[in-house]
């Protein structure tokens, strides 16, 4: 039998919040808080993505949005359960335009965290399961269109004769992600893929490229990869699964094809965006623009004064395909994260001399360690216990960001004594390792700056094998004919130079193509405010300008990995639906 | 609480029956079975694909295959239920070399049916959720091969350097789910599809053309629609969705190619076949071939004599494309089960004026009635009751063929009894029905000759208003220049003639491939041997041929709609495991 006082706490806790929401009584529902409460909300209450931390958050939240809202039918969607000494809850709900749902967790009968988010809007349901089209029209019909001319007709008429609600720039996982939810929810869009096949984005990439997230993290919306599924995809088995989901989900995907404008007409309030579209120019007017360039934005090409007089080969990480060319050659990478560690290995298979060049301390993680303490809901082992790709996903973004530095820094403390003898290894070796300014590890870094850290698949070992050479600790400060010159005075020849060192924000993609104004106004992308380097504060609670109302009208960013793409794709289509068919969005 | 009356019933005569067969006690255990009794079996016991029927054949069968076979672990897999005032239960066991699962049902405490089949050969397990392959070797390693290039080596030697353990002729559903079978346990094949792309032998049926069974019944192995998929998938969807899946699972498909001839060596254990290769003559050496070529075989062009003086066109429904180049012309079609139904509706739509002729009595049943009375275990209602596709298929296998016809006789009787002011109407038009010799219905004649029964979706109310003409009861005597003579004297004049006859047997295209002689000595494929037109007895209480071993060594069938590829594939591609891993594999 299982216990049933926890979820009697949850029933009897939401059935108070509910009676206080309805009497509009604020202060009553704060009070069902703890004083260090956080109330995380996707588009429910806020039409934004936004947590609300602290009573007094709550109740100028609740007061600004409960008239309009009328949330109601609060009832618990399973039964409650005891985790970490807290009670935890899942609920459903309503508002006066959609039907919602969330989870709460207790402490001492009182909220610590509630989450809440829509899961679709009344009368704009998904049409799938019993709900799903027919396919046909049955019966005998003159007029009779089949699903092949159909989707002719649409994909002539789209873009010249009828216009977009919604242009999506990028044709990686997020715009696909994104374009996939919107055509289940009828909102008319093309995705702009500037290479020649979908999935290109990733078979361009280096050779050697694995994802480093495992499977279970990485399905996209509405197909799951099969059962036999590598756990770490290859980039061009990515690529293929990208280029099939974008014909079998239909969607309106222009390959070959660049944004090269974009301006907002706030009288019309739609965009003008030129497109070259496989040579030939084309005027778009959406209603909506999104960014789904990537989780970042254009490379970053950092200042190497002596550029210029380099004789050998200097390029950029995304610039990099393959190592076999540079064999036998002395190759110095600059930058010691992800994509500098996957290089280095990728040129020194290939038969090169690689000297990794260290500006910075690394989070370096173990794959197998991160697998096994990092992404134990996202596994075969959580499948077995119930715990599906969505179920996970709620539970992740039911955590508030302010609360994750807490978690993420136990289960560091408990990597480094698991991996004291690696990790001593690696320092000896030269290589800088940190854990964050706080000790907070590789998921920190992820949201806070998206750089510094590598999932350790192989280059590790050959770094503490001297396999590769690791400069840790100088800065750059010229180039020289032959080589590079630190500012310790010590030189190093080198006959490859490539910037392994990330890539700017995405606001940097909007100021290219729309305007520097446009960019400056709305602002970089990601990061939390948290106050380490490279993500300033003030504090925000939430990433920046990701998946949520920007600065500029109808501009929005949709990117992230695998991961934030599937779940982040649903919200950013459930805003845009929500416009398109005039539902009141006041954002909060 | 569930009864558990029903479990503790199973679960003993299942220990009664293990110790039988532990003992080799075989008149113990057919002693535990009915007098009228069946056990099916899919090569567990019989390496063959053959039902029992009695006490007598059950000891025959079990005498021949218990020594070598060794079953063990007989275990029940769920609770048992009372269905149809019998107890009912699924169980797990294994034999030497598999492990198995089954269906039993009781009645009065004794065996009514047995259903037993392989699920995998031990040692030999698809590597599937916790024991899927990893996707990359970690570490460094300088003789790396990625994904892609091993995939393009792998393409490139198979059938030049390395022959293929597996030849299948036909990529469309039925090679393609056994591609995927093989692919998966580890088998080499190849997959000949004589059109340009993978999906293209639906793509290139006629326009119209949707297919009348429902998504539920119609998944792939490994991919299952998504949920949003509709629920009859126009011919190009599932055109699209093919080409996607031979990508996806990585089957070595080779496009715009034809196998010209084939020849079996009985000494080298092998085939040589002749293969048009876009153009290039490649011969291949697979050790076994297998004909997927379609539920049917070649196109059955009945004798029309005066077909030379017809001024008109004349051709069968395979060639059929698009009747809107037909509009105003007089068509008369010649055939009225489903693609003659088909046809004449895509002829009206495009405005031609449609005759029927009708030779033979046909089974309609209109499609909304065979969804809700037919298809119940293959549906959204049977998800939610936890009947998901490899259930319901287990669930449908484990009905002898020999009991189908009563329960669908029941089936009609109910249906004749919904429809009737249909079936009344229908018949004024002049339009003649049947439900078999048996009146058991539309399954029964799609298993003894695939021939004669239209699910409705539309076709019949055109008849009934009259708007498609029937000539019924009438045999074509002679074409002439004009149009068709019958046989009661009349004539119909027609611009075009429309053959919607069918396909010949499956063994028709073994007779052009590889000879007349192996043709004859494999014999017909399909049917049960009923008695009935078209499927001479005697009784044989499995379909001829298809999915297990024929007369000719190494020369399988693998066809049915998409449902029978689904399940079956799994029964061939298990037995041609088995041989090329060199397990005895006895065939009773």
């Amino acid at each position: 039998m299982s216990d049933t006082a926890p979820t009697r706490q949850a029933s009897a806790w939401l059935a108070a919040f509910a009676a206080a929401l309805d009497a509009r009584d604020t202060a009553a529902a704060a009070d069902l808080f703890l004083d260090d409460c956080y109330w995380r909300d996707l588009l429910a209450f806020t039409w934004n993505i936004r947590t609300m931390e602290g009573q007094a958050a709550i109740i100028e939240m609740l007061k600004a949005t409960l008239d309009g809202r009328r949330p109601s039918a609060w009832s618990l969607s399973r039964e409650a359960t005891v985790e970490n000494s807290g009670v935890e809850a899942g609920f459903t709900f309503e508002t006066a335009v959609a039907r919602g749902e969330g989870i709460l967790r207790l402490r001492d009968g009182k909220c610590r965290t509630l989450f809440t988010a829509v899961s679709e809007l009344k009368g704009h349901e998904e049409k799938k399961g019993a709900g799903r089209p027919l396919g046909v029209r049955h019966g005998a019909d003159r007029g009779r269109e089949t699903w092949s001319e159909r989707r002719r007709r649409e994909e002539a008429a789209l873009g010249s004769t009828e216009q977009p609600y919604c242009l999506i720039v990028g044709g990686g996982q997020g715009g696909l992600a994104l374009g996939a939810r919107l055509r289940q929810l009828g909102v008319p869009a093309i995705i702009l893929e500037k290479n020649a096949r979908a999935g290109d984005s990733w078979r361009n990439r280096y050779r050697s490229l694995v994802l480093h997230d495992p499977v279970w993290y990485d399905h996209l919306p509405y197909m799951p990869f099969p059962e036999h599924w590598p756990v770490f995809t290859p980039k061009d088995k990515m690529g293929d699964w990208l280029e099939m989901y974008a014909r079998v989900m239909e969607l309106n995907c222009w390959t070959s094809s660049t944004c090269l404008s974009a301006a907002y007409d706030d009288g019309e309030k739609s965009w003008t965006v030129e497109v070259d579209r496989a040579g030939e120019r084309v005027v778009l007017k959406p209603k909506h623009l999104v960014f789904a360039t990537g989780a970042y934005g254009p490379p970053r090409m950092i200042d190497l004064p002596g550029a210029d007089v380099f004789e050998g080969e200097l390029l950029h990480s995304s610039q990099y395909a393959d190592g076999r060319r540079f064999r036998g050659k002395a190759c110095a990478v600059i930058g010691a994260a992800s994509s500098g560690h996957d290089v280095s290995v990728d040129l020194w298979e290939s038969g090169a001399d690689v000297t990794m060049i260290q500006r910075s301390p690394t989070t370096v993680v173990k794959s197998d360690t991160l697998m096994e303490l990092g992404f134990e809901i996202y596994s075969e082992q959580a499948l077995a216990r119930g715990i599906g790709t969505d179920k996970a996903d709620m539970m992740v973004a039911s955590t508030p960001f302010a609360l994750l530095p807490e978690s993420q820094k136990a289960l560091y403390d408990r990597i480094r004594v698991r991996d004291a003898d690696f990790y001593d290894r690696l320092r000896q070796s030269g290589f800088a390792i940190d854990f964050g300014d706080d000790e907070t590890g590789l998921m920190m870094k992820a949201y806070r700056t998206g750089s510094g850290y590598y999932i350790d698949v192989g280059a590790s070992e050959l770094i503490i094998a001297g396999e590769i050479t690791v400069r840790s600790g100088v800065a750059v400060e010229r180039l020289t004919p032959k080589g590079i010159q630190f500012d310790d005075g010590s030189e190093l020849a080198a006959d490859v130079i490539i910037s392994c060192t990330g890539y700017q924000s995405m606001h940097e993609t909007v100021a290219a193509i729309v305007s520097r104004e446009v960019a400056d106004k709305v602002g970089p992308c990601w990061g939390l405010g948290s106050g380490v380097r490279n993500d300033p504060g003030p504090w925000l609670g939430e990433l920046r300008n990701m998946w949520k109302p920007t600065a500029q009208d109808a501009l929005w960013f949709q990117g992230g990995n695998l991961a934030l793409s599937r779940f982040y794709s649903k919200f950013v289509a459930l805003q845009l639906k929500a416009r398109m068919e005039g539902i009141a969005t006041p954002v909060y």
